[in-house]
């Protein structure tokens, strides 16, 4: 996709600057065409500030309608491919394209549930979550009161149009992106571990755990680029599994037959998707450590 | 069980010696007779030597034919309920009683192909092992030529009989039994981490992790009894499950939502089943460490 | 010395009782005296009570006076040989009869201020205590009012008795004593590190480090006794060192040159002279830690 | 200093080109005479292979004059100010301009010893040592064979020329700068240290410590500048304090009095001065780990 470039928006007529950028708010291009009057932007985030202004000094009537244009998760829209392409691109990063039949039920029940109470579809900003932490926003919002979910919907409306943008324009920092990072030193030789394969697997209540990168390190022992970067790190919960066997026989290490460690699991969970998260292994044949470090 | 006393024995009858200890070899009473004119016996230890010097000068045949009087590991024998008493409680110590179809054709096929082999049945201490680590013993073993397999077979035997004498006396201690505890520390408060649930679970490649114990540690952070004693701690893979989230919680601790830590596994092999396995967790919020203690 | 027996004593004569145990309250042998109408006790802790018991009832002069009856710490009596004999051996515990002209001087003028501003000496149980404690205790209690001074004092009073009885009597446990352990764990190759050197120094703020042990690990990795048990651990601080490189090397591992970790010294402060402080090394060639353990 | 720009050097007259570089080799500018003839060189370590190549071949006289040219280490010529620009400079680095008289001493008998056993000057490139490491070296080489001995000072030789050239141009990368940094962790509340004071020392077997750098960590646990950076890490013992008490003080968690952990030190040697040294302190109020990591 080619990227925005701010300048020539800045420039453009309101009607190219309108279509450019009217699916960051979804279905509703008015906020955009508000915008650009408050036109020249001397970075994106005062754009994004410009049009959350729109969306906050628009009636209570527009702002409903905002709410109610998003599609539900994972619900009949998607089913039937009529997701706007950044909805479709969204739910599909969480998961949510790749549901079980039972799964699918839960997730029909509760958009039913929620909507019944609290008269919108449930917003939620999937790129900051996995299936799991979804359900567990479900869980936990459903009892607020609807004046409460008005507001929080609305805040998460603000921080997909967020990531929109943010993914959009060229050269765009808006902070919204987080970092997950992992380093192996070998504490028996008192080196950085070179060439010890670890994957990285997204753990989920009910389901197996899913892949997400395989990976040797380096001569630093480190991967030459981060677990996940340049995007939100979802909240949830994850597994790092490193082949610490393999790598000691590989340095031709004496083991125990079978070793004391071979394949060491360390499970954390991600609260924060726009934090700094480095998970470190500090290993020998018969210890090792880790830690949140940064 | 009655346990045997070894002054008894000492002043039995030939007769009464050999009912008492006929059984310590597989269907061979003759060991047991044989051992009778070596009494007085100064303990257990002196005892099983005589037995195993009987079979040690015992001819060529005799020795083939105790190796033969073993039953197939799983094997038809075990179906039919024709073990012996011995037997049928060791084959059940390591799983081999809840063996899957497939497992169970396994092992058929891995006892038809020894068997033809080297002419006699896999002899192996089950004890000593879990089932994963009978079938790498099969897959070890098999490409042995058929003397050195005699000659492991009759070790084998010798180890069966050892733990069958330590179990069958009083006060026996052939150094026989392994021991596997842990400890947690709470690096957070610089104290023992007091009422934490831990689990032990034996790994294995195919099946579903086997609980063995499912624990809460006691003041001191430890267990009230080792997690594995009295016995061989037997080959294999196992992994110890910490309830990390939920002792911090109880200790009023403010943790993230979800917290970084929560169950944390450790996993780890045993290749000595007589060894002292010790497997300690220090542990805060955010970090933790294990090594192969004492 | 021969230990008391409480039996005895509690079939004794009053007067006999008193002479025994006249000494447990410095030069005030009224306390023995009343407490022994409360005979026959159970065990040394009802005694101590009892003898608590007698001073929190005495009236106010008699209190002042058994207050008054200790000496100065560091004082002029203890210069002029004329302490008690548990107080001079208690003097001696903290290093007092050892101190510089300059620390003299100090513990004088701390004396004399003291005593103008609450009319009795600084009593301190000294046994739970360094002299670096001892001064700081100096500097917080100076500062209190006259009646928190009487109250803290009296305390004192009753933890020097306790020590003065649990020493006195064969068997008595008050829970008066302390203990500080280590443990070696060579997380290289995996088991207790055995005939490391350590060593454990006092440390103070103006003055040399004090040896107090110097002892080589055994099989286990630990010492064969305690570092510091069967009495307080003096609140104070310590340093371990630990002589990593030399047990490496007669382990016939490869270190750099010279060896990244050498002496490794562990630095710690006691709070708790009753508490159990275990202080452990986990330690490779490369690497190490340390924790309060138990 | 003005840094010297390889390209002009290029194009410079041999004069120019030997003026500029007479020094590179002490008091022998016929080195950088004979290299001139070689230009062009595409980059410093051209220039520095140039000038190995002259000494190389030059002849056994030529090279003993060259190795004879060199000052004592702390010697006579240092007392009475007649060092060159750069020998002074270097040998200061090591701290031999602050011998007490008793070391003085010391190097006047090495220099006279080794002068009179191998016919030449003890050469060592000081950048590279400190003075504990300079004597160490002493005490290893003056029992060498005299023709190992001429190597091992040509070998020294080139390595202060490498060094000289390192600092003589604009940005020349010879590879022979190390560095040490560290970075604390607190594991505590899962976060980088941020505020903490640390020291570093050189440590030395008679002397006091003599003090690197004193800093406070940054926001994110490190320092802003490596502890030790942009020239050769000095082989030897060194001492890093961390003020851990203070740190957590002011994160407001409540420690013991005194605390557990007050100022930790880690000790450790640089054995490789052209090394990466990683020494960072993983830290909560009771327990900490430290290892080299990179």
């Amino acid at each position: 996709m080619t990227k925005l470039s701010l300048d020539k928006l800045n420039k453009a007529s309101p009607q190219e600057f309108a279509a450019a950028l009217g699916s960051v708010f979804e279905r509703s291009p008015w906020v955009a065409e508000r915008a650009a009057s408050k036109r020249p932007f001397s970075d994106v985030r005062a754009l994004l500030e410009a049009m959350k202004g729109a969306v906050k000094s628009a009636t209570r009537d527009e702002q409903l309608a905002l709410l109610r244009a998003h599609p539900d998760l994972a619900g009949k829209a998607a089913r039937a491919g009529k997701l706007t392409k950044d909805s479709a691109v969204e739910q599909t990063s969480a998961g949510l394209d790749r549901l079980s039949p039972r799964e699918y039920e839960s997730f029909q029940d509760f958009n039913a549930n929620y909507q019944k109470k609290h008269g919108i579809p449930f917003v939620v900003c999937v790129r900051r979550h996995t299936k799991g932490s979804i359900l567990k926003q479900f869980a936990k919002r459903i009892d607020n009161n609807p004046e409460q979910e008005f507001e929080t919907a609305l805040e998460e409306v603000f921080r997909i149009a967020a990531l929109r943008l943010d993914q959009a324009f060229e050269g765009a920092d808006l902070g919204l992106n987080g970092r997950l990072s992992t380093h192996v030193l070998d504490n028996h030789a008192g080196r950085p571990a070179r060439g010890m394969w670890l994957t990285l697997h997204e753990l989920s209540a009910d389901d197996e755990p899913r892949l997400i990168v395989r990976v040797q390190t380096n001569a630093d022992g480190r991967t030459d680029v981060p677990l996940i970067f340049g995007r939100p790190v979802p909240i949830g919960q994850y597994e790092l599994l490193f082949s610490v066997a393999d790598y000691f026989a590989d340095q031709q290490v004496a083991l125990a037959e079978p070793p004391f460690l071979d394949v060491v699991p360390v499970r954390f969970a991600i609260a924060e998707p726009e934090g700094q998260y480095h998970v470190p292994l500090l290993v020998t044949p018969w210890s090792y450590a880790t830690y949140r470090g940064s």
